[in-house]
């Protein structure tokens, strides 16, 4: 899976443009937003937090296949940056995961309060969408479909129907199926915004895939595989980075992770087939970017780069 | 303030009209949505819970006002009900206001547990958005111009902001003016919903109050004046019929409500001057709705019946 050393390099350093240029874009964001209120602080010590900034950076390597300006992109992907991490700061509260770290730094709830934390998931994710309304009252019925994927993927039929899935599968024997299905929902869904705001937004703004209907739609369902099967992959890795990536883990039950009770597909199938598993669904979703050509080389450079991860 | 019996109970009538399509809209959007899971029961369980449906009833009204299709307004309405509702079942949690009773019934995670009551408000709060993307597609920049301004007063600067200060003013000797403030944020600003839902609506669908683009202006800011005032009318009755209205608070102290750490206004400048300023503000909201003629008499219905209800 490994990209040669040189065009590998590039397509990272393309990767890292974007993570800065989200970065950038989420701090004008922030600016003057509250200031100087708890939950205005609460906001930005949150957004501010040390990410990856992948799903974002994901949304834009998608615009820039589909042939939109990042300029049109930008605030879609700096929402769903916002989703991302309200879902986080609601997840650590003591009702949910009561986690006291969050990428190294002490979670909103232990820094706020949990009635601050509480409020800072809401208002993110209330920004997060008053960021799209904007934007739509710019671009119009492409920008509010966008919006429409995005609250539909990050809702009870996405991702948050899939942290309710994770609750219900606490302290029992769920099956693989039942788990992978709550990975393509919790996990799956974030990543398939960044390829549905791309497909949505390029249905009026883009300058490729777009010679036929049929060619673009072909497309689109690509750009969907392609976070489904990488969502899928990238969880499951996470399970198995939880047993062995962490020091600090050595010594716990296999399929334990930061909560005992949670029940993980590793659990379910055991560390092999679940090693096995990531390659496969990484391997899917290397195949589904194929549609794009050259265009979709920076997919399959991210593809490879989370497989290989080591944390 | 009473209207005359004939024509109060004719704008009464109108009121429950709007209040009983609301209702059964809220249901057509909940149908099939996450059936048959845990948080699609709790979606269900919260948003069918008796309520007077003010905010989506309001928004219909000033539709009406301003000659925008009630068809049009619908999902808008509903969306903010729904966002009314979501901050209920976060505010009701342990770490707010910890209520175990909400209309009659028990609060959602007394139901469904708190994990899944967290997770049930944010889902609220997500469909409410993806049902108003869903109609900006179909309206275009007026529509996603409503959603801005729902998002926005529904948001950190808005409702959000204003529970912060709640949370902030806790325990303290918070003057009359910040608890003004507070009230205007965290009470009148959905009520600004319904006005600015019927106001951006209204650019593109409205039929009446438009012969210039001052005469909307005018109408506009009056139809925001008018909710502004209602809010702190009835916010301040709130904390009064909590000393007064209530048998079971008969004996607590003044100022106290359903936290006893909550600072209200009641407290801050006694019972008589609130009960006095309960009318002044609703006077003032009379006087704005003096713009709409014949048109705004559901308004000046309303104000009454805000200030003289019993509970």
């Amino acid at each position: 899976m490994e990209m040669n050393g040189k065009a590998g390099e590039a397509l990272k350093r393309k990767f890292k443009e974007y993570a800065e240029a989200v970065e950038k874009a989420i701090l004008s964001y922030i600016e003057g937003t509250g200031t100087g209120t708890v939950l205005g602080k609460a906001m930005e010590y949150c957004l501010t937090a040390p990410g990856k900034r992948i799903r974002p950076s994901l949304t834009l390597a998608f615009c820039d296949i589909f042939g939109v300006d990042l300029e049109i992109a930008m605030p879609y992907a700096v929402a769903l940056e916002m989703i991302h991490t309200y879902s986080l700061v609601h997840d650590d509260m003591p009702c949910m995961d009561d986690d006291d770290l969050r990428r190294g730094r002490p979670t909103c709830h232990k820094v706020f309060g949990e009635a601050n934390a509480l409020l800072c998931g809401d208002a993110l994710l209330n920004r997060a969408f008053e960021i799209v309304f904007e934007a739509a009252v710019r671009d119009g019925k492409c920008g509010a479909a966008a919006g429409r994927e995005l609250a539909r993927l990050a809702g009870s039929e996405g991702m948050l129907g899939g942290q309710a899935l994770d609750i219900a599968n606490e302290n029992t024997e769920a099956p693989a199926d039942v788990l992978l299905e709550t990975y393509r929902l919790k996990t799956s869904a974030l990543l398939d915004c960044a390829a549905a705001i791309a497909v949505e937004l390029a249905r009026e703004n883009g300058r490729y895939f777009n010679s036929s209907k049929e060619e673009f739609e072909k497309a689109a369902s690509a750009a969907v595989s392609f976070t489904g099967n990488l969502g899928l992959a990238f969880q499951i890795k996470d399970d198995l980075l939880d047993i062995t990536g962490d020091p600090g883990m050595l010594g716990k039950p296999v399929g334990s992770d930061e909560k005992d009770s949670k029940r993980t597909y590793v659990a379910a199938v055991g560390v092999e087939k679940a090693t096995r598993d990531v390659a496969f669904y990484t391997e899917k979703a290397v195949e589904a970017a194929a549609v794009f050509g050259e265009r979709g080389q920076i997919l399959r450079w991210l593809a490879a780069e989370l497989l290989d991860r080591k944390r």
